[in-house]
């Protein structure tokens, strides 16, 4: 678990809560997000087809809001999913019952997220009987942060967050954000959230390119099991109140926040795969060499979701017969013949062939918390970088008793 | 584990044996099949683009020898892959050296087959020494078929075999088989081997023709880990010794053929995912109602390669949100509203949502040592059906250490 963060990098002008309402034994289940006014919005959302209904309704409410959002309310516990008109239902409630207990906010401006079990009925009357409560908890501090970071965890064991401090002309812009996900978790959102709040000052279309440009390097590049969720929602409140000016496209200023935004979403998604479900360790898989990046990203994430790779990695065995296997498979054409690997900085295989290496020096090294995987085709140009973790008996013992 | 074979069901003029010649510790390692004449052969291999020496051998002498079989000689313990020239030649000289000792037979007309540890070298003096004695050893009584069925194991918990008789006009023709394989197994020939032998009269394109059909609705209908290996090799001989007259296309008697050939094909390929890796049990994914047939099959084998399906099979538990979840990042366009799911003969879910379902009493039925799933997508004529097994702790216990 990292460091808490202190006030001083916390964005101006917002509030965090979190609570517990009754959808989970104990455990705090329900968060809110605040911005005193209305900020530019931008968000990613799941791209599995079969969609929660707050995720619908997220988007419905980015349009009719136009990009204008006040507040993030979460539960976790239930993820609201295949639950009919009824969870819908119960998402429009929500934002309705939030906008009421705080007046003067239009439902469409609230962006509702839920995370849990599929398929069971959201119990929203909790929800709801909470709502007079959980409005009147939201502060700046450090704490309120953290309970908000804690009230959105599921299988997660350590809540995420990161910030990131930069100045422009002479004000200081602060960026803050958690995540939660641990398990089905893959490329194009998998089972997690990430909400990032900053005072910067940026309209929504902008701010939506930043948010795209910081994902795709970052959070769609991990995987965990490589199942995808039906809520995953990553999304970014940028309200101004730092007073600094506006981001403008193409400008140094905006290139200074884009890069601060990806190193918070390259931390997040490192700390979600460092706590994928059972992970012993985060794996780099390093495709280089490549006809093409988009062949090097196809053959990183077949090695990456290979079952037998992740299980050879719980044992910090230096199997890299199986990493080849795997991107034999992986539907691109290369040489086998020309594959170099090097494994946790070994070099084990040499033209598609044992390179002699000392097997116990290389367990030991495979041991390590952060393995390293680079394999080189001599066929191109392409890269491509994704992290996955390993693959252990804890993952099936959290996996096949979720429910019961 | 399946009764041995009678001597009446194993085919005429075929020998088997099977020894121990020191690549793994004390298990037997080294297996022959011999016809006393030439057998038109069939043969489909592994589609990973890493491809193990023998295999490429195989390919070349099927060729070579315009698809006429005397032999399959077939080690465990080492796949000889990414073994480089030396593991070509080790093949070769295992080919040659067999054509020396049994006399009067070309090289070519040998299938040599691997199976075990990739990437590590190949002692093959350790073959050739024990070929003089594994040429003596071959009979046609069902211990020596057993022997070879053993010689070719791995991680195989059990020998796998299967057998059919059929009547040609007033002849008896027989086709016994036996497979290997229980991780790495995937569509498209994953580290499997299946060896059939017949006494029936066909020549070599329609056999290759029967085998294909036969091997995709079952051999390539079967995954436990969506790895797909390097060594992978599904070979038919038929010898003609029973004396019943040659088969044609499109008659009566070929498609008799057919149907016993599809038989022993789908045993030993439930017999496979039966002792998948650390499995409890099979499961049956039926998709029906797809947009099209190729449709339901990516439905079908997404949902079979999912972990957390897998894993909530591994603990019976009714999770069919999981199910649909994974047919929603299949990449088939569906309506996920409109899906019904079947789960042990209980309907779990109608219209995309909970059907309510008594908990406990589907959890008992999973536990079944078979659970068919069914999911209706209500979009088409589009069937597929696909088997898996659960993943289990026992699994990760086996991979973790497979090389250690």
């Amino acid at each position: 678990m990292n460091e808490p963060l202190t006030a001083s990098e916390l964005p101006r002008g917002f509030t965090f809560a979190g609570m517990h309402c009754g959808l989970k034994k104990t455990k705090l289940d329900l968060g809110l997000l605040l911005s005193e006014v209305p900020a530019s919005a931008a968000a990613v959302f799941t791209m599995n087809q079969v969609v929660a209904a707050p995720v619908m309704l997220c988007r419905e409410n980015m349009k009719k809001s136009h990009q204008k959002i006040r507040g993030i309310i979460v539960n976790s516990g239930n993820a609201n999913c295949c639950s009919g008109p009824e969870g819908y239902a119960a998402s429009v409630a929500t934002a309705q019952k939030l906008s009421q207990e705080l007046g003067r906010v239009d439902p469409s401006q609230f962006l509702v997220c839920s995370t849990g079990v599929i398929g069971a009925p959201l119990q929203v009357e909790k929800i709801l009987v909470a709502m007079p409560e959980l409005v009147r908890l939201p502060k700046g501090d450090p704490w309120s942060f953290e309970q908000f970071a804690r009230s959105i965890m599921t299988t997660d064991t350590v809540p995420k967050w990161a910030a990131e401090k930069i100045r422009i002309g002479k004000k200081q812009v602060r960026i803050a954000a958690c995540a939660k996900g641990s398990g089905m978790i893959h490329p194009n959102m998998a089972t997690m959230f990430a909400f990032i709040a900053t005072d910067a000052t940026i309209a929504s279309p902008l701010l939506g390119r930043a948010l795209q440009e910081a994902v795709d390097p970052t959070f769609n590049s991990i995987t965990v099991d490589g199942d995808t969720s039906t809520n995953d929602t990553v999304a970014l409140l940028a309200n101004g109140l730092a007073g600094a000016r506006p981001l403008s496209a193409d400008t140094a200023n905006y290139r200074l926040f884009c890069e601060a935004l990806e190193s918070i979403c390259k931390t997040l998604a490192l700390a979600i795969v460092r706590d994928g479900e059972g992970a012993q360790r985060v794996i780099e898989i390093e495709v280089r060499g490549a006809p093409s990046d988009n062949a090097a990203d196809q053959i990183a994430r077949t090695i990456a979701n290979s079952p037998l790779v992740k299980t050879a990695f719980a044992g910090a065995d230096p199997n890299w017969g199986r990493i080849l296997a795997a991107a034999g498979r992986s539907g691109v054409k290369f040489n086998f013949e020309r594959v170099d690997i090097a494994l946790a900085g070994f070099e084990v295989c040499r033209g598609g062939r044992e390179y002699p290496f000392n097997e116990v020096t290389a367990h030991e090294k495979m041991l390590d918390k952060y393995v390293p995987v680079i394999v080189n085709l001599h066929a191109g140009e392409g890269h491509a970088r994704i992290w996955t973790c390993d693959l252990t008996k804890e993952y099936i013992h959290i996996n096949a008793s979720y429910r019961t």
